[in-house]
């Protein structure tokens, strides 16, 4: 029987999206879930409702707390935190590596290690140097991959998905999607999705 | 043994404390955790950042999703929900009776029962009119509550309290504050805010 599919739309500056990134395999599975992992900018989203940059950084006191409450979430998750400076990172070239990943089996792996990269070791991904040293540690064919990547129709493609995460609503990372059309936003709705997914209508109080 | 504290900042207008509002008191209990309510106003926490409305009206894709994610919470807790026009209410002079509440045993009951009307049935709790017959509902001295409410003494109080939730870095509600000075905004944190209150210094993941 076919399972149930969830999408996960990241961005890959986004700290909580790194949170659903590195967790989502193992809880997708215990739910009897397939994830479809999409790749998005958050960007545009924001600039298209007047923000130049993160709601972290226009607003120091939102800004404050998320740093604060990701050091407490990592730890209650066991995940290494380190704060990337500058913050957010620009994930334009990562993100359409991603891209290019989602027809490959690569391409969840390569998110993942662009993540952990960023806010698991606080370094730099916005050079394209970055990417391609991330790729070479997964041992694959960094040249080839992005020039591919950094090629019109994949440039294309990302663009796409922004625009079509923006026309069904989204606006924050991460965001998932039920097949039934359910939007969940947030690392804190995870396993709400899941469960949506998997077909409980009405998700546990928790 | 004393019991651990956990302050519980709402503001009258909000969705997501009426979340917590209705089930604080049960979930603390268990916690062995005493909760002291602190009503305050997000009106001038919001201006003060450039907002003259929620955040939920001014991007309004945040919004549409708020009220989809308000109808699956309600649905999970067994809570009744429904949307009040307008939204935000006008939470002045219900604050006001709040504030005045704090040191009285109705207090709380009070601020439930504003919830209940606005957020259970929909109703407008913008007019004193409104607030008296919450009191009247439930026994009190409406006319002696709302003329102490509104004197000088404690609305200068219910300023003083939004001044210092502002400078305790409370940027939107419900916000927690434990006693080592832990801050937990949003209804989803509420069980960790509990935890950690309670003396768990990692609230396990969920």
């Amino acid at each position: 029987m076919r399972r149930p599919v969830l999408e996960f739309w990241y961005e890959l500056a986004s700290t909580y999206s790194y949170l659903s990134a590195l967790r989502i395999e193992g809880l997708a599975d215990e739910a009897g879930v397939d994830v479809r992992w999409r790749p998005f900018l958050l960007g545009p989203i924001f600039s298209a409702q007047g923000w130049n940059s993160s709601p972290f950084n226009l607003y120091p006191a939102k800004g404050r707390y998320m740093w604060r409450d990701m050091e407490r979430e990592t730890a209650a998750l066991g995940l290494p935190f380190r704060r990337p400076n500058p913050f957010p990172q620009n994930s334009l070239a990562a993100a359409r590596v991603a891209v290019y990943g989602i027809d490959h089996p690569w391409g969840t792996t390569f998110a993942k290690a662009v993540y952990h990269a960023e806010f698991g070791e606080g370094r730099s991904i916005a050079e394209p140097a970055a990417v391609h040293a991330i790729l070479v540690r997964l041992g694959l064919d960094a040249d080839a991959i992005l020039k591919v990547a950094a090629a019109e129709p994949n440039k294309t493609r990302l663009k796409a998905l922004t625009e079509e995460a923006r026309s069904r609503g989204v606006f924050g990372a991460p965001t998932f999607f039920t097949e039934d059309g359910e939007m969940f936003w947030g690392n804190d709705r995870l396993t709400q999705a899941l469960a949506w997914a998997s077909g409980e209508r009405v998700a546990g109080a928790r």
